[in-house]
Parts: structure tokens; C-alpha cells; sequence
């Protein structure tokens, strides 16, 4: 069941502890909040975004997170911050709703032997747990969640309804797990004997840091023979597959669909767009960035910014005429390559050859040419 | 249990309510589907791909569904249709099997507090119901399905087994949704501080209309602030992730493996082809049509067929080539931009200069290039 | 419960029944397996991977499984096979810990009418199990999976957690399926009828065969008419979609995330990288090989290795600038052709026109060139 909060409280007890200062009425009372172009009176909102910016003037909402620049054009109360959005997610938490749960065992939970579950934990209706399982404190298992032999869940973390978890997995502290997760299954590793695929043992685990995210229906297989890692403060969006013997480095966050082949090392603080896939055995250096649906082939060692694909629909017969010249991109170069030497032989016979542009030939322009 | 229908019908008895008239005898018996190739006697088939039309003359078929053009090679009875494809989704019901269900709550089902589940309503095995949800009539959830507090699931609508709704999302009338599906689980919102990733509150929910699909495994977010919306008669295949705050409108189809970021709107009666990407907070209009593997980036405000990507697959060494042409295709750019440049000082030079066939500068054409 | 196998074995035991020969002590003790770069005494550990040779005069490792070749570097114990990888998975199954599983139906597992359950299956907790089901001996279906109508499972296969199979699948001998796996789901067929989608009935199954992996959260759905069937010996990685009316041929092995339209059919022995689609209605014959990331749109008749995309991530920079250009191939090739035709006309009016060097028209070049 879920309890609603408090349902309204004063501005100023909204920003206590948190590093922003109000410009207007501390006494101002907020209900909710809302974005800043549908905001009501009563409603808290936030501008972090310059598209949203022109509906700062006429916003109705009681107050607004914004930045000390932005708040020259504020016409209601201001939450001033250096980092809106960060105030803003912490402001929030006033308003979510709760769902009441009541610490024990249900009785449709079907719980296995030398388990050691603290009694603050909260089993819910129709969880499955093997043997020697240890849940720590507070930790909430969603409906129907399957726990293997041997896992360990440490406190504060929470799994919501239908997860899976194998056996010997571990998962740290204050870690969420959305429903249809799987974390554990057996990495993807056959051996070829005359035509037949062998399956090859999977020996490892999964290792799951502290605060760290995982999705709905995200899968992280465990390793071959060493374990599959996700360091602390990792943020997985949905449908993410995580092949074995991957590690993701500490605050790395991964929008959704992304695939990432078997081996790979992706460092920390890393941010990658959705459905970019990732070849095994690469290495992704710390602070990279990688645009959405980039086919990343090769290690990346430097920090910045990456991607590949063609992006942006366009009309239908455009993108077939391009489609169609990109497959004969070998055969334009060619041409091209004629044409310079035609016209170099044409420079060498004219006789204002020095007054001629330069026409490059193809190894001293290729020497620049990255492949 | 799955209860057979009736072994047999009078071709007049199929078509009972439907724009169709029957060219032959009306009374031939008709006991099951089956594609036209493969069809005998007792099989109704239809034709609509022309590459399957070959098969008219010699199919086996006791009657084929079809237009009243392509009637005239029919040698065998003819359903007529302007559309083949619907009158035959509408004969096949007579063949589905029905799973025998029984109205009432199965014994194994954990059910929370102050609901409201309609007598009719079919409560499978091993399901757990939260507190206050609604259920509506002839609503089916199917076993070890999850559905959360303060959900509203609208009549006739149906889950599969191991469904999982989150807290206050709401589903309409007549919607199916597929085992795996998760609808509700938070959006991936986060905050950075210092490096550190914060959780945004998730405090919207997800509303599904009337007479919508949703694939196995699918996943639809809840909405930051306001609702994630699927509007009415929407189809959604498999494996698709929709990010928070999204809205997919009234009759739009979307295939498989499709990613969809978060605050992206997508129109009315849009066809979105397999393992297409859409960006986070742009607008497809209605009657859009994007075609599979397409990465969607900016908005689309024009009805039409887009696309984006290199499709087709080659021999890879062929590929190797083009990919490699393709990183260096600035570099070819400027290589013919040099000699047009060299060229254009011939002609300058050149006696018979005006008969010179023009050779573009790059500001003149780029004028009507889009980038 | 977990049970731990012998802890140690003589190297001459763990080959016993493998084409592998002992160089060194064939009474060596080994205790486990690990990566050779981390072995340490009372490992095994193998040699397949040329990057990983330089480890190989200095691992620790007590033996390692290699090729004869690159047994002339090895200084610890060699197995010495020609197809380690091979050996090497054989070896592990002796390190592998069996999860202990008792024969009968757990007291929470729900089963429906006129099943015929083999006393040697394990049927796990919270396991639904429909009506007029067969489960072959030693199978293990795992907790809270379900299990519908008139599904047959043979000996030996095993179903992991939380999987979803629907009613009339057939599933093979010693086959496994991953947790949040669905097999026989509807196929997504729909006909539109004034601008709704009419869902059309899908009265096929799912048949699959001996021998198969299936991998988490993949989904299979049910043919329209005639079955979707996946062949002896095929494994499935994890989030693959299998349309409806698919065919995968025998000893196919697919990378994750894929996506395969409805109605296409791939050979045998075919492997398929990650993350690559397939449009409909398509074949792909026997030994293809396609790269991860394709959109393959087209059949392919003959073996070899195909690929399509542009693959490797370069700085966002560099991509936008070749992403822009690609988006203008159609006026680069229209500015490369009208430079052909100016040096054409140059060349006809030049005295030394017959040693100029050849500038190819189009229609020449074209011939050659592929769509």
C-alpha cells in the first residue's frame, strides 16, 4: 500500500541541507511539482534546459530552481542553485509516494535452507530463495523474484517484482534492481568440435557494486571464469545486455538497449548513448563519452566524445540514392583518383604548370587519412 | 485447457458480417488456415504479396481469400475482398483455440487490501495483487503476473503469464499485453553531483488506452513529473524499450527491438520499422513511416517515409573497403574540391573557355545540399 | 544447495576420453581453472588467443592446454590438443558446481489437469503448470516459471527461472533456456482496416529442438500459420527476438540482441554477431557468417562473411563532418561526373588526346559496380 507524504511544506524546509538559497517568500507552500510550462500555483518547477527558458516569464508555479543567472528573469520565487537539476531530484523526494511494506517473510515465500535474512528485510508474496542466502538490512525482495543458492544482497537494496538472481551473485549496498532483470545467467561460450557447438562452463559470478541502478529486463551474464563486474554508483537503463567477464567502470551510466559483447572493459564515469553496441575484448578508457547507436569495434583510450553510424532520417529515396553511392564509395574513389592523374598529366604538359593548383595525389593526401 | 472449437465450417458461415462475397459454392466445408503453397482440401488461404500469387493456380486450397482482380486466376472458390489480409484475420478466429479459463481467484494468488477484482475477472496461479487495484470484467492475468498497488486494469483486457505492472499505472479495455512486459518501472532520471549520479524521482506513472498490444519483454517507463501515455489502438512488438514521459499515438505500430528515449512524441498512425532508435525530447508527426535500423535524431513534422544507416548487407571485404572510404570521406570531398578548383583554372586559361562544361563551385551546389 | 565436486583431480583424470596427450606429469594435481595471466600452482588454464602468448613462458599455471605447435614455449605441464578451446570446456564441467536438486514438484508449484510429469523431473517452487502438459525425465523446470497448455519439454532439458513458455511449445532433449526467456508468445500480425490494426490470429507454435540454448529475456514468438522452429544444436544469446514463422537452422549460433523479422529463414552452421536485424520474409542459406550490427535486407545464397554499417567509433567531430557528407554523397558523385566530363572535353580538344590517361564515363564504371 502506498502512504502519501505530508501533503504540502513550506520552501524553505524543501532546501534544508541542500546547497541553494531562496530568493522570495521562504514561507511559500508547495504541494508538488509540475514542468514549468503546465506549473500551477502551489507547484514547485526547475529550468535547466534553454528551450524551456521562455516559459520562465509566465510560468504560474510558486517557485522555480533555477541558477543565480537565470533568476534575473524570475518572476516568482527562485530556488537559486548551481546545479538545478541536482536540487531539483533531491526536492522531489518529498513528493514521492511510499509504498508501505512490513519488514518478514511472506508466508508464499518459499525460502531455502541455512539462509541468514535480517529481520528488517522485507520477502515478498511468491519470492523464491535457495540455500544459504544472506539478505541484509532492509533489503526489499519484489513478488515473485527468484534468489539462487548462495547470493548475497547486502543492505538497502531492493529488487522490485519478478527478478532473477543465480546463484553465488553478489550485490552490494542501497543497490535497485528493476523487474525482469536477469543477473547471472550463463555467458554466451561454446567451443566448436566438428560442426557441434560444446557449451563451456561458466565458472564465474556477478558482482554488483553499492548504489548502483540496473533496468527492467536488463540482463548481466556471469563470467566464464573470472566474474562479470559492475563497480559502485552504475546506472543501467532497460534491455541492457552485459556479456561475461565485462567491467563497468565506477559511475559509468548506460542508456538503454546497449549491447555489450563478452570481455570488454568500460572505465569510469563513462556515459553511453542507447543501443550502442560494443565488440568484445575492447577497452574503453574513464571520461568517454559514446553517442547513441555507435558500433564501437576498437579500444578507445582518450577521453572525449565518440561515435559512428549514419544518423538522421531522411526521406526514404534520398537515403536509398545515398545508400546506394555508399556501397560504391570504392568506386567513386577511384574515379576520383583517375581524374588526378589526368589532370596532373595535364599540368606536367602545360606550360603554366608552376601557376597550377595543386592536384594531390593520393599518398601524400592518404598520409593524413585515418583508417 | 485449451477447448477446441468446432471442427468445421460452411465457407457462407465464415464470412458472416464481413464485406466479402464468395465466388463458388458456398457451402464447401472448411476446416482449417494454411498458407497457399502448402494448403489441401478442407484449407481456406488468401492471397495478398504478389510474389505468392504463382501459387493460385495450383494450390490445393478449398477456398482462397482475395481481391476481386486476382479473382480471375482463382480455379478454386473464391472469398472476394478489398482487403484479403483483414476478412482472413477475421475468418482465422473460427480456428483459434480458446484457453478454457475459469472467472474467480486461484488459490495460490496473494492478493493485497481494498481491491476491487470484477467476479468475471480470471486471477491465474501464483499472482500477487497489491492494495487497492481495480480489475475490471472479463479482465484475465495470467500466472505469476505482478500487478502493484492502485493499478486500474480496464475490462476485457488480458495479461500473460509473468507480467509485471508497477504502482498506479493504468491499462484500458480490451488490451493484451505479453509475458515478460514491464510497464512502469522508473524512468532513467539522474542528477549528476560531483561526478556522482543522483536518482530523480520517477513521479508520473504510465496510462495505456484501449485496444492496445505490448510484446513479451517489452518496457514502458513511468514519466518523471506527468505520465509515459500509450494512446489507444497502439501495437507494440517485442523487446521495445519506451523511455519516461513518451507518448505513442492512436493506431501507431511499432516492430520489435525499437528504443524510443525519454519525452519523445510520437504521432498518430506512424509505422516504425524493427530496431529503430529514436532520440530523447523530439516530435514525429503523424503518418510518419520510418523504416527498420533507422537512428531517428531530430524531429519529423512531414508525413512520409524516412530512413537513415548503410542497409544491405555485402561480402565483408567489400564492406571493410567502404567503411574505411567512408571515415574519409571529408577527405575525398576535398580532393575534389581541389580539382575543381585546378580545373576551373584551365578553363580560365583555356581559348574555348565558354564552351567549357561548367564545373561546380562548392558554395554554388551546397546551396541545395541539406546537411 | 550447491554441492562442491571433488576438489582436486590428477591431470591424467581430466583428459580421460579426450583426443589430448600429456607433456609433463600426468599426476600433477589440479584444483581449478583460471585466466593464464592470473594462473597461479593447481590451475589449468589453456592457450587459444594469439594476444595471450606472451603469457605463456611465465604463467604459474600447473598445466595448459595448447596446440603442439605452441607447446614448444610451454614450461609447466602441457595438454596438448588440436582444438584446445574444445578441451578446455571438457575440463571445466570438473570444476563446475552442480546445483543439488531433488526429483518431484515442489509443494508451492501449481499443475494443471492431465499432465504427464516424469518422477525424475524437478518441478521448482512457484512453477504454473497448465493443462495435458509432458515433461520428459530429469528435467528441471526452474521456480516460477510457467508452463501452459499442451507444452511438451523432453528429457534432460532445463528451463532456469522465471521463464515463460506458452501453450503447444515443443521443446527438445537436453535443451536450456535462460530466465526471462518467452517461447511462443503471438507473433506480431495486425491488418489494417480504415486505419485500425486488426490483430491476426497466430495459430502456429513454436517448435524447438535438441540441443538448443536459449539465453535471457530472449523471446521466440508462435508462427501465424505454421510453427516457428529452431533447429537441433542452436544457442541463442541473450534480448535476441525471433518473428513469427522463423526458421534457424541446425548449429547456428546467434549473438545477442538480434532481432529477426517475421518469416525469414537462416541456414545451418550460420553465426550471427551482435546486435544485427534481419528484415522479413528473407533467406539466408547454410554457413553465412554475418558481422555484428548488419541490417541485412536482402537474401544470401552463397557462404562467406557479410556486413553492413559503418562500424568504429571516431571523435564526434570527425563523425559529424563524414555523417554530413554521407547525408550529400548524391552531390558529391554528381560533382565527380561533371568533372569527368570537363576533362573528357578537354582531352578530345587536346593534340595529345591518346596518351592521356582514361577518364571513365559512368555507364563504363557502372557496369561493375554492385547496388
Amino acid at each position: 500500500m502506498i502512504s502519501s507524504n505530508k501533503s504540502q511544506y513550506k520552501l524553505a524546509e524543501l532546501i534544508i541541507g541542500l546547497d541553494a538559497t531562496i530568493k522570495g517568500d521562504p514561507n511559500c507552500l508547495i504541494s508538488g511539482v509540475c514542468p514549468i510550462q503546465q506549473s500551477q500555483p502551489g507547484h514547485i518547477t526547475f529550468l535547466t534546459n534553454p528551450l524551456y527558458r521562455k516559459y520562465l516569464p509566465i510560468t504560474q508555479a510558486s517557485a522555480v530552481i533555477l541558477t543565480e543567472a537565470e533568476a534575473v528573469e524570475c518572476t516568482t520565487n527562485a530556488v537559486i542553485s548551481r546545479n538545478p537539476y541536482y536540487t531539483y531530484a533531491k526536492i522531489a523526494t518529498f513528493f514521492e509516494e511510499q509504498s508501505e511494506t512490513f519488514a518478514g517473510i511472506h508466508t508464499t515465500a518459499a525460502i531455502g535452507m541455512d539462509c541468514q535474512i535480517h529481520p528488517t528485510a522485507v520477502i515478498g508474496p511468491n519470492v523464491v530463495i535457495g540455500c544459504q542466502v544472506k539478505i541484509g538490512a532492509n533489503v526489499i525482495i519484489g513478488a515473485g523474484s527468484s534468489i539462487a543458492d548462495y547470493v548475497e544482497i547486502d543492505e538497502n537494496s531492493q529488487l522490485d517484482a519478478n527478478v532473477t538472481i543465480y546463484h553465488k551473485v553478489k550485490i552490494g549496498k542501497r543497490t535497485c534492481i528493476a523487474s525482469g532483470a536477469v543477473i547471472g545467467s550463463d555467458g554466451f561460450g561454446f567451443a566448436n568440435q566438428k560442426g557441434v557447438w560444446h557449451k563451456v562452463p561458466q565458472l564465474g559470478s556477478v558482482v554488483v557494486g553499492d548504489d548502483v541502478d540496473i533496468g527492467a529486463n536488463t540482463t548481466i551474464d556471469r563470467g566464464a571464469v573470472e566474474n562479470t563486474v559492475i563497480e559502485n554508483g552504475v546506472k543501467l537503463d532497460n534491455l541492457i545486455q552485459v556479456g561475461h567477464n565485462v567491467k563497468i567502470g565506477t559511475n559509468t551510466i548506460i542508456a538503454g538497449c546497449v549491447a555489450i559483447a563478452g570481455s570488454t572493459v568500460i572505465g569510469k564515469n563513462c556515459m553511453i548513448g542507447g543501443a550502442t553496441c560494443f565488440a568484445g575484448h575492447i577497452t574503453i578508457g574513464d571520461n568517454v563519452m559514446i553517442t547513441g547507436m555507435t558500433a564501437v569495434t576498437k579500444s578507445i583510450h582518450e577521453p572525449g566524445i565518440y561515435s559512428s553510424g549514419i544518423v538522421g532520417a531522411v526521406p526514404n529515396q534520398e537515403f536509398r540514392k545515398n545508400n546506394a553511392r555508399f556501397h560504391r564509395l570504392e568506386n567513386l574513389m577511384q574515379r576520383v583518383k583517375t581524374l588526378e592523374i589526368a589532370l596532373k598529366e595535364f599540368s606536367n604538359r602545360s606550360a603554366s604548370f608552376e601557376s597550377t593548383p595543386n592536384v594531390g595525389c593520393e599518398a601524400g593526401l592518404d598520409e593524413n587519412a585515418q583508417e
